[in-house]
């Protein structure tokens, strides 16, 4: 059923970022959805094994930072890999939204988010963020994620 | 900022339905995604007021029917009113999930979905439903939700 939704279900490809003092890290996801007008926010799903998940944890502040279609690579450098164990930013240009989440300066736009709340959900965990700052960097469309981008 | 998080965000359009007994209705709606591997777990977000929220509620499921790149129309139809004092189905061939929640038979693909959880998020209510049957009718791409589509 999982190749069903696949198909029925459309996402785009982001990089969630996260900062704990010292220590960033981004990685890739596709479940990502707005979920209120008023105020706005925005849903990121996210297994709780993640050490994004643990820098949001501790920061209470994310960021969506959304790629354009020419960026798989960029999505595949910040997947397949733990931040753990390698610095993913490295050869990366980025800077600080300001609450200091990290800032792609390549991406098409960016939302930091302030954790409102958060749900398990299965597997993942829903964090739940009030868009508190955002910008358009690019003018061209949001790379749609399809599992064969990334897995053979 | 709500302009900043259409242009950073990608949804597609779908038509989320469901049953109450003799009453089918069904709405269009761009806040939806996956949110867990296992159990399959997809989210749609829809505010309280929308009669579709009611006969979700009082069933306990729903079905996510995707919509493809033609099919603009269908998801004009099914937003702009209310279920309350318009047949919405009128004209539009369906049939019936596993569980009676309406499927578009011209859909690209469609989830039945059995409610597990709900949050309110906002001013919109997100219900968490377990993927429990599931169909691709076409093999198109997802018409992605785009603003100017639907209003000026």
């Amino acid at each position: 059923m999982q190749k069903v939704a696949a198909q029925a279900l459309l996402h785009g490809v982001y990089i969630i970022t996260a900062r704990d003092g010292e220590r960033i890290n981004g990685m890739t996801a596709a479940w990502v959805s707005q979920v209120s007008f008023r105020p706005l926010l925005v849903m990121v799903s996210i297994a709780p094994e993640r050490y994004t998940f643990e820098l949001i944890d501790r920061s209470g502040y994310f960021a969506v930072n959304a790629l354009h279609v020419n960026q798989i690579e960029i999505a595949r450098g910040f997947g397949f890999r733990s931040g753990r164990k390698a610095d993913k930013f490295e050869g990366v240009a980025h800077q600080a939204a300001p609450n200091g989440s990290p800032i792609l300066s390549e991406a098409n736009a960016w939302l930091e988010c302030r954790v409102v709340d958060r749900h398990r959900a299965g597997d993942h965990t829903l964090f739940i963020g009030e868009v508190v700052a955002g910008e358009v960097l690019k003018d061209k469309d949001i790379l749609p994620f399809r599992w064969g981008d990334y897995f053979k």
